[in-house]
């Protein structure tokens, strides 16, 4: 497997483009098509708020298929709390790009993300996609990205290639996050393609696995939101021996290269947290069970005590051992240990005393890591996350409704 | 039952102090006694966060006895993660304390705030000791509640007179909060005095029943503290028929005064949050169960993106459904209501397109109520919190370790 420069278009059979329909007040991108020119083994999660969005509701239904060919995507605004007319314009959409593609209805996928409770301007998005559809060719894989983007202040997109039964394919992911992440689904949208054959019942399964270990690793702010989608298509163009089971002797190349696509683009929300100006990495070992590890990350991860004090490089530990305190997972006080950027700060639940100057250059640093081990067992987890700055603040105050 | 301006000392039979100690950097008080003249029925709840601080380990044993006699409590220093030595030194303020007082050491609660991680500067607590108890007397109480302050902008305190079986009694409270508040406990330090007669078995079931009901329902940044601490004494000097059971007829009206000065307290300290420019009250209607109800609210309160939407004057009613929806309770999306400051926003689920214009009176103000009604039942819960503002991450960000 080896990491390599790549969007949507670059494994074999894909087809994408980006257009700016005038659906984003600041007049970039906000409309895109991902198309595979031959019907794709699919699997994708969605968030888990009971108020999810439009879009979600007729992805859903995608989802449930073995196969798909496409996904039609707005940026702008978010068609939920739209009731009955969110759902018709989703659908809408929907019909549109399968006509023009020349797809059932059922095989194109729907995502919306932007401000909630505002109808869709069913015009210009239906401009959007006919434009977009047009535009569409393998060198479209940027624009593409550009147009999921909300208030992102980079384009996420990460690629791999790996050989599998003999035969090269290729795995390739974008992604929009910054704001409003959180776990419970892949608290996002991201799109990942692949010309690897695999079973669309193995691919849905692998899309759960990779989730979980990924995107819903992430906390930004701890907000779940409405429109979460994580959408993989697999197309088979690579012609390597079909994966029909986790037993198969290369499903672990391709999952493990689905996992590394998706953990990259995870980390990049993470790292574009919004307001961010640092990049945490939470590691929780120690653990009764994995869960109990993941629920002490995130309590850590999610504390605005904890990311205030990273936004002002002040190595608080007693933060970070309280966060762990309350999170309800299993600890031993007198066995707790931690440390920041590799340096012990808390032993057997107790102040090492360690000068702070001398942490100095490791809170200077923009990725600092932290190991908090609970003495409780040996499960652990790791999650991602940023700090809480007045620009935070600032983005989301401002922010219009 | 009528509000009074009152402080810990105003129910009958009761002294306190507050001195400088000279454990805060600040030089403010830092270290208080409050003494009953007699054995009070006591009771108390304490944080569960499972890294509490030491004196919470030794005023929890203090709490199982039927009664107690006076609390000794320092700011500016936690003694939490402090291991052997830290229960020592909390073991030595009780000892102090009583020896002082006259009284057995577990008749003495220990309380301390501040920086987590420290050992206690025995030397000053011990001369703060000798000085509070040398300064208590009636006139006290102010100083007493100034000094268990931290980041707090004002001082919290609350007074309210009754009448039960012909005799007037009284009840006060003085509260700490500000950061790190959240349910899970009383979350902060509070500490009510009266001098109504209460059996201690019934004291410390409507201890618990009203913390429920007043602090659990506060939140400001979501982090429960390793030293929340609610304690009760009621010496029955006001010299009602004892109230033996949750049946005896003046119960009522002894639990109404409880919970309005726990209500009020805890109002105060969701007005004093860290930063807070709003205080904000989050009413959720229509739900399964009064968990559901909770639940949702604090999903909303603690929510940063409905926080920072306040702070920002933004009547942004999408993250506040956002919320109720991602926080797990049971609602039917076509049939949630929002109204914000009694102005309806969303209907059966969707945008009622109110020009938000008609909102900026509203947004202006201090206070602002929201309420929302999830359609699933009957059951409802108000939970009190504050917005996030710059000045919360530059408190925060700058607080030092």
């Amino acid at each position: 497997m080896k990491k390599i420069d790549g969007w949507v278009t670059t494994p074999q059979g894909f087809l994408a483009a980006g257009v700016k329909a005038g659906i984003k007040a600041s007049g970039n991108h906000d409309v895109a098509v991902i198309y595979s020119t031959v019907p794709a083994a699919t699997g994708a999660v969605f968030t888990q708020n009971k108020m999810c969005a439009a879009p979600v509701l007729v992805s859903r239904k995608v989802a449930a298929k073995p196969y798909a060919q496409a996904i039609v995507v707005n940026s702008g605004c978010a068609n939920a709390c739209t009731g009955e007319q969110g759902l018709k314009d989703a659908e809408s959409m929907q019909a549109q790009a399968a006509e023009l593609l020349g797809v059932e209805p059922e095989a194109v996928y729907v995502c919306s993300t932007g401000v909630i409770g505002h109808f869709m301007p069913m015009d210009k998005v239906a401009q959007g996609i006919a434009d977009a559809v047009d535009a569409m060719d393998e060198s479209e894989g940027e624009s593409c990205a550009m147009a999921i983007q909300t208030t992102d202040t980079f384009i996420k997109h990460a690629a791999y290639e790996f050989e599998i039964g003999g035969k090269t394919c290729k795995i390739a992911g974008i992604a929009k996050g910054a704001g409003m992440i959180h776990p419970n689904m892949a608290t996002m949208l991201t799109f990942l393609t692949t010309d690897a054959a695999v079973a669309p019942d193995v691919l849905k399964r692998a899309v759960k696995a990779a989730a979980d270990k990924s995107f819903n690793m992430v906390v930004v702010d701890g907000d779940t939101s409405t429109n979460d989608s994580m959408i993989v298509l697999a197309n088979g163009l690579a012609e390597n021996e079909i994966i029909l089971s986790e037993e198969h002797p290369d499903y672990p190349a391709f999952f493990e290269a689905l996992l590394a696509c998706a953990q990259d683009l995870a980390k990049m929300i993470a790292r574009d947290g919004e307001g961010a100006t640092k990049f945490l990495e939470v590691n929780v070992c120690g653990a009764a069970t994995w869960d109990e590890a993941k629920t002490a990350a995130m309590a850590i991860a999610k504390s605005p005590l904890v990311k205030t004090a990273f936004f002002g490089k002040d190595p608080n530990w007693g933060r970070i051992v309280c966060a762990a305190g309350y999170s309800g997972a299993a600890m031993q006080p007198d066995k707790v240990n931690l440390e920041i950027g590799g340096v012990r700060l808390v032993e057997h639940g107790m102040n090492c005393n360690i000068p702070l100057e001398s942490l100095k250059d490791i809170m200077e640093q923009h990725d600092i890591s932290m190991k908090i081990d609970l003495g409780a067992g040996s499960e652990e987890a790791t999650v991602w996350t940023c700090d809480f700055s007045y620009e935070y603040v600032k983005i989301n105050g401002e922010y219009h409704t």
